[in-house]
């Protein structure tokens, strides 16, 4: 068996995955677990961390990670780095978790024109993943319950912006009057025709707030079927986040016409459907984007090569 | 005891208002009870209704409902009438509930450019109460669940938007990671300072999606005390559902100088507050507009004259 040169763990809020690594940065095998932050009673992160290697815990290499495990609800609490951030400067704000020879790496926060800060964590190692240092410029997408828009230029995240979206779709469908003539559709198949029709309403102009109710108006009407009603909110709010964050990337010097989608295949493939509406070119990262970028990170404050 | 001309009852979907009416269109007197159309259970809306009246049962006058009594989760469905509605539609849309002797209001129904259409029920009836036939053009707001602004020229509700402010706000604070940060403020106390700062916010051009965030970095940051939250976030969404309102209003020929506020004085209040921040002047309709309104189509239907 290849000897592993990193243990790379991408812990988030809901699950946690975890890549055995090679020298040159490939994934050898991963493993994932139902152990999220939100999962994890008691601060027990450290019985958490032995569950999700399991006999990998064994083997003498390297552990680093990425996510919420960061936050002030993970394990220990990684500070922000702040735009623009570059690899060097994730490395140097590397913390290390009480137990479990882990490192977490630090997420990163920036501030818009009005002061008004934005942070992210986990997803700066998603970028540094899915994004080459030489590449001069790259409007990267990272789709999610939070998805977030990143300028990165020569490895560098320059400023991001997030949306919402997932999460606000997600609990109006369950806690509000959009979801009552809602019919819950078979979560396997892609987006029906609602999708494409509400992908079409959000890349106008208009006020989130009115658009979605559009869904209700529809539905009582007879003039959208109750199991295309999640796919047309769905719609018009990733229509509505490609429109405004096209005009976001363009006031900082962005055509907007290109963008690279990194994340989980699904919600990729329904971002790039809106993006191919609004005539965006679309290059997607490797999914394992989360793994390469932790490797990265680990290359660079020199962990990797210590113990090799 | 003035005998009464009309029993006027606002039935929505968390709670019932009835007055007892005199023939001028002045309540004589008012009552009100947890008996929104949500708290009936298995259609008994004839005992709710009977409930409601209380030892008002026994006099003998006309009964007229409006709101969400009229809608299919209602005791009868009434229809919506159609963009330009005058006072004569409404009348001429009422239906008469299977028991109780009580007539129901229609709703209204619109459609925007795009074609998507939208709905009110029962602020139809308070706009024909909290605007006169002789006014030329008013701009009227009610601030709501689902607020709704209006175009009413000398009487005719010609257009209108919803916004889903109001629930949007209270689903995302319960259910949404928003939430995890806000500590719950003194229900009774006015808007906090948050609530200014989310105005200005909100006032700013943006993708709400994006900017609601803003409440959770903020306080992440120590940058929004946790009692002030709530306060932000319903100032960024009140902000822009009246940025983009004035500009919907603008296309249609309005100055968006001025609004004519009806409804619940403590939103009224809020609402005041944020267009004030705006510039626009604002005139306040009496808060029992629903009652003048049901008189007002009492009257036009003949009821009222009828049976006096």
């Amino acid at each position: 068996m290849t000897s592993a040169a990193l243990y790379a763990l991408d812990w988030g809020t809901t699950s946690a995955r975890a890549y055995r690594m090679d020298t040159r940065g490939a994934v050898l095998e991963a493993r994932s677990a139902p152990l999220g932050i939100a999962q994890v009673d008691d601060g027990r992160f450290h019985d958490a961390l032995l569950r999700l290697l399991g006999d990998w815990q064994h083997e003498r290499a390297p552990r680093l990670a990425c996510g919420m495990i960061g936050s002030r609800q993970g394990w220990v609490e990684t500070p922000y780095v702040a735009c623009p951030a570059r690899l060097p400067d994730l490395a140097a704000g590397i913390v290390r978790a009480p137990e479990g020879d882990l490192c977490v790496v630090p997420g990163v926060r920036t501030r818009d024109a009005n002061g008004i800060p934005d942070v992210m964590r986990g997803e700066e190692t998603q970028i540094a993943g899915g994004v080459d240092e030489r590449e001069e410029r790259v409007l990267a997408v990272l789709p999610g319950t939070h998805s977030k828009w990143a300028l990165v230029e020569s490895g560098r995240i320059v400023d991001f912006a997030t949306f919402m979206t997932g999460e606000i779709w997600g609990v109006l469908l369950a806690h509000s009057i959009l979801g009552r003539l809602a019919v819950k559709a078979d979560p396997e198949a892609g987006p029906g025709p609602g999708f494409a029709r509400g992908v079409a309403r959000g890349l106008g102009a208009g006020n989130l707030a009115h658009d979605m109710f559009g869904a209700r108006s529809l539905a009582l009407l007879g003039e959208l079927p109750g199991e295309e009603v999640a796919d047309w909110l769905s719609g018009v709010m990733i229509g509505r986040e490609v429109r405004n964050s096209r005009t976001w990337a363009q006031r900082h010097g962005y055509d907007g016409a290109r963008v690279r989608l990194i994340g989980d295949d699904r919600l990729v493939a329904r971002y790039a459907q809106a993006l191919a509406h609004a005539d965006v070119a679309v290059e997607r990262a490797d999914s394992r984007a989360a793994a390469y970028g932790l490797w990265r990170i680990a290359v660079e404050v020199g962990i990797v090569d210590e113990l090799r």
